[in-house]
């Protein structure tokens, strides 16, 4: 048996013929057409019926299609609820797919819950019953997986949206209209923001800094700059970590004291940092977390799927 | 057919008989015995006999029963990992209890959580299939219900620590070793030194507040002052209170943001100021809470089943 996992994008439409082991056997992806919802999905299933009749698969061999959206979705019904960056509301995506490639099932998830998934299926937390993704990229994206299914809130489907828990009240002001959301302090925005900030200070001092020649190697300011300047030992950029590290270790050891995950998977850009990461950050957090004896504590790791964790996901959103 | 449900307390033991409807049949209490884990079993199945027996229910009616511990419990080894304020620590409490009274099935929980779920169940939340539970008290307490079911953690049973999250990192010392947990500014006691920090100041100012008035009424600070001076009036009493809220509806702001519950049900000893906690808290996470459209709000109520909570929790674990 087969599964087709879809990570619908913004730019791309991505999809992954998986195998009963959840194996990638194939991947493929195109552009996602704008401004007409019946045209991405007719798009999606074109991809998708290639992806299967290269691979010499049948169609009745395909369990089910799962859809990585970019947004809200209602699995129940079928329906993508809303999406920021794509023109779907309230939109009956499984039907018009079916219409367009006769699949048994199609099933539906958040497109972070979705990479969670994935990476709890067949990457960094490959058999964890329960872990939390933590996604470091222009916001802090999460997905929670509770026995090896994704939990995504009870009333609304609206993901679990645990970069907008406040960490620090009354600080930070946060694009969701909160003030000092975990997400203004731990995203890979908020890490250039940082280091933008220490530069300014240090330059308004006239104090010199590798900060200053590795923003200019890279010709801006980024998410990198603090961690590149720290690997060459500069104090001030290892200050910028250690500041981003405490919000980043007090946002993930919140998580672990209410969910008790096996593993704490970190994706994202900032991720790419790895080790220089996950090794102070385990340090902190393993200090900070609340286990009254010698329980066993969570593990943090860094994301393996890249970006394949979303298809993978959708993949597997039937197992 | 009957379940038992058992509120095991370091000072008493409480007992509930509830039919199939999970209504509280009959109940009782003893106190505890100190030091001795199988006399507390003992008495415990004394005591869960008597009710049996004096209700004319036969033995093999009653499906299980439920024990509520006060602190984490294994279910699956049906073993009481460790309490702080009694003396068991990997004890076998259902094998023990099945010896007493050999009933088919024990089923074991962390106190808050059955508290949760009594409520869940029968109390305030009735009907609801997600929800929180925030218990006001000593400190603040959690329990989460999931599809009905407590979620107690994955790694470790360790209840939902959610007082142990950080609301305002680098804060309040709390008791845990963190600094900044909700737990430091929203349990009662959390409640009680805002108001004495407050009297202080005032004091120290020589500027008058109906707050000293009801101090002096009650004999002492308490986690009422505020309010009760506040029902008077009195501005400084108002903005110790409205500090209060401020706290307390962020960290029920991220609970919802990360659960998306139903309903978030508030207990403790706080919890009695009912419309006056819960009006003003519901209209400030309302204004928090990360909803991307016209989403649905979690309601915010005040528990309803009071001491029996934990009996009527405990009664329902296997519910």
């Amino acid at each position: 048996m087969y599964s087709i996992g879809v990570d619908l994008g913004g730019t791309n439409i991505a999809i992954g013929l998986c195998d009963a082991e959840l194996k990638l056997v194939d991947k493929g992806s195109v552009p996602t057409p704008q401004n007409d919802p019946e045209k991405i999905v007719k798009e999606m299933a074109a991809l998708a019926r290639l992806l299967i009749d290269r691979n010499g698969v049948m169609l009745g061999e395909v369990e089910y299609v799962g859809i990585a959206v970019p947004g809200a979705a209602d699995d129940k019904s079928g329906t993508v609820i809303y999406t920021p960056n794509l023109p779907f509301k309230d939109y009956q995506i499984a039907e018009v797919f079916k219409k367009f490639l006769p699949v048994q099932r199609v099933i539906l998830a958040n497109d972070a819950n979705a990479a969670a998934l994935g990476e709890a299926l067949a990457g960094a937390a490959r058999g964890a019953a329960g872990c939390i993704m933590v996604t470091l990229g222009t916001g802090v994206g999460g997905g929670i997986i509770i026995n090896g299914k994704i939990f995504s809130g009870s009333l609304n489907s609206l993901g679990a949206e645990i970069g907008h828990t406040v960490i620090a009240a009354g600080g930070r002001q946060c694009g969701c209209g909160r003030r000092g959301c975990w997400e203004a302090y731990s995203s890979a925005t908020a890490l250039k923001n940082m280091t933008s900030e220490k530069m300014q200070e240090l330059s308004l001092k006239g104090i010199p800094s590798l900060l200053f020649e590795e923003a200019e190697k890279e010709g801006k300011v980024s998410a990198r700059t603090a961690f590149n300047a720290m690997k060459r030992a500069d104090t001030h950029a290892k200050a910028v970590v250690d500041e981003y590290i405490y919000y980043l270790g007090t946002g993930i050891a919140n998580m672990i004291n209410i969910f008790q995950p096996e593993v704490v998977i970190i994706g994202g850009g900032v991720s790419g940092e790895r080790e220089n990461l996950t090794a102070p950050l385990s340090a902190m957090v393993n200090a900070e977390q609340y286990t009254r004896n010698s329980e066993k504590k969570a593990k943090i790791v860094t994301a393996t799927l890249g970006n394949d964790a979303g298809i993978i996901g959708a993949a597997g959103l039937g197992r």
